[in-house]
């Protein structure tokens, strides 16, 4: 229990504690901070506070515009900082609940990542892009906005520190370099993607833009929800066999809220269990070869389908490939996404009494440029 | 003329002045040069000379750690640069040829590109890349090390300024948008390519080096060897439809040392004329969806090979995709890359009495990790 008051259906208790960049009209900069209810603690106000063997040297990483310099600090700083964090927060703790400077700090935040190029966060609105398409076989290809606009529900997880240049990284130690998860919304152009996507695989179709969660949900607040992994037929290679439970329980949704309708409807329900190789099979397929990895890099799922027809994750699997009318209620129905759609992506662990939760990832689309 | 003394056969006369960054045994931080011959003018060291309208509020980009700063000012800030230095640099310019404690710091170079993960700098050894391959179409996969390491004779041009979100970079703007060009090999091994690349393209059998050369050649240094277009048909869609001439005649060489010979022989001669596609085209492409670019994004070409055997840009293609022996001299034959092999990328164009020139862009073959 934390002296802030936090609802039982929060994504956000003592129990989560996501770590994420925020800042305020007030003070623009960017700051780091971690959400507890629909408050945020600024880490950068309180880093003085974090004097234990792990932290009490690297204090400024608090104190920075990007998480990185924090995740690449490794699992002995992380699991200090939730400790020291978790007290912090708690009823009997006295040190921040008492202090009225601090505690001044915790205001409504607008959470912000800030990664470059088109990985955007939630609620950033999604133009249609336009682009080269073929819808007809025989004919060639025109230049059109996208017809096919599509959604992917996906997770992500950001790595911490990152390896050498040519030294892989073991399965076994590769939960030392996952920091922590967000929702993921891999917007896709079906009908771009695919004119476009053989033999060098989806480029424009995909590179519109990206859609984050704002909050990074630690793997620490993730374990209790661990789950075991799937049995893997056939089996895979050494390089990719780990015995350590890594799959979680994590509800996901997808609803659609069109314009003029009162309420998004869900479309899916699905969970990352559905998840065939674990985060910890990326890591280690991603960097066999030797590719090195940098704090706060972003490796997303893929598509979170389920087996039942309504856990499919995209409205290319949920339409049947456009054969289909998926209902919304309000009598509207979508194959593929309209302009002033928004699309809401929620997900999170069911605790007892309490829940850890990623926020929503979420994205209106707006028409296509006329005149590009 | 320079008061410096270039070669004829110099890769870095006047007429050329490529940006790169460097540092030296005795000053370990990075910093922006100028290559002028076999010598850098340190760029850090004579900021406050560049006085001119484009760049005297924003000095400060010469004492940077990377370009990225200076190639996001723009075309009217890279030409200020250029006429200035090529007049500091000139026979006639007394500001520099007399002023001994500027010209100390004209030493020898190992020029450097802080670029993130695997794009390293001409010099780096590549490690042979371990992974998943699939010899026997019969049986099931393998983990090996790669059997088929290749080259790709590629270039690859800078980004300067970026575009927002959402707004594409029109075909008739491209050319503001381009700072210059390096040499690029990109280094892919076959046989984990064939296993992985359907549908999603190459990944691993790509990520595991890219080497370029260490200074980046600007565009202006290669206006002089710019030739008509290729005559494209089919005819492209309007928003890569552009009359203005944007191919360059840019001499490429291949060359292999392996372990034992005592010089490099030649396999490959091409041209950068062979583009199908015009870098301009590339750029508009890419931002058509609306993806956004930023200072310092490498756009690479893909691999430059024209009509004649010889001019092949891959051991893949040289080999006739490993039918055939590459003759190497000393009675030495290659398919692909052996243990040990040093691979030579150069390229320049050739003026009337100079040469505007790339330098190199090299990198030894490294055992693979038998243990990764």
């Amino acid at each position: 229990m934390s002296f802030i008051q936090v609802d039982k259906d929060s994504d956000f208790p003592l129990q989560n504690l996501p770590y994420g960049v925020f800042s305020t009209k007030e003070e623009p900069r960017h700051r780091l901070g971690v959400a507890i209810g629909d408050q945020i603690l600024d880490l950068s106000v309180i880093k003085h506070l974090f004097n234990g063997p792990a932290l009490a040297k690297h204090q400024h990483v608090f104190d920075q515009p990007t998480l990185n310099a924090f995740m690449g600090l490794g699992r002995a700083a992380w699991t200090e900082a939730r400790a020291f964090l978790q007290k912090l927060l708690s009823a009997s703790e006295p040190a921040l609940r008492d202090n009225a400077e601090l505690r001044r700090r915790l205001h409504l935040p607008v959470g912000y990542h800030g990664r470059a190029s088109s990985v955007v966060v939630s609620g950033t609105p999604i133009r249609r892009p336009v682009g080269q398409m073929k819808p007809d076989n025989e004919k060639p290809p025109v230049f059109d906005a996208c017809k096919r606009l599509d959604i992917e529900l996906e997770m992500a997880f950001f790595v911490g520190p990152g390896n050498k240049y040519g030294e892989p990284i073991p399965i076994s130690r590769a939960q030392e370099h996952i920091f922590g998860m967000v929702l993921m919304n891999d917007w896709s152009a079906r009908d771009i993607q695919k004119w476009e996507y053989v033999p060098l695989g989806p480029f424009l179709s995909k590179s519109f833009g990206t859609t984050i969660s704002p909050w990074v949900v630690t793997m620490e607040a993730l374990m209790p929800f661990v789950l075991p992994n799937p049995v893997q037929d056939p089996k895979p290679l050494p390089y990719l066999q780990d015995k350590e439970p890594y799959t979680f329980d994590i509800k996901l949704f997808v609803a659609i809220k069109g314009e003029g309708m009162s309420m998004p409807t869900t479309i899916c329900r699905s969970n990352f269990k559905h998840m065939y190789w674990t985060m910890k099979q990326q890591l280690a397929h991603h960097s066999i070869n030797g590719c090195n990895l940098s704090p706060g890099d972003l490796l997303a799922s893929g598509t979170i389908s389920g087996p039942e027809p309504e856990s499919f994750g995209s409205m290319l699997e949920l339409s049947w490939n456009g054969t289909k009318e998926i209902p919304l209620g309000s009598g509207q129905t979508r194959k593929f996404l309209q302009d002033g759609d928004e699309i809401i992506l929620t997900g999170y662990c069911q605790g007892n009494g309490f829940r850890v939760g990623f926020g929503q990832c979420s994205g209106k689309i707006l028409p296509a440029l006329s005149d590009p």
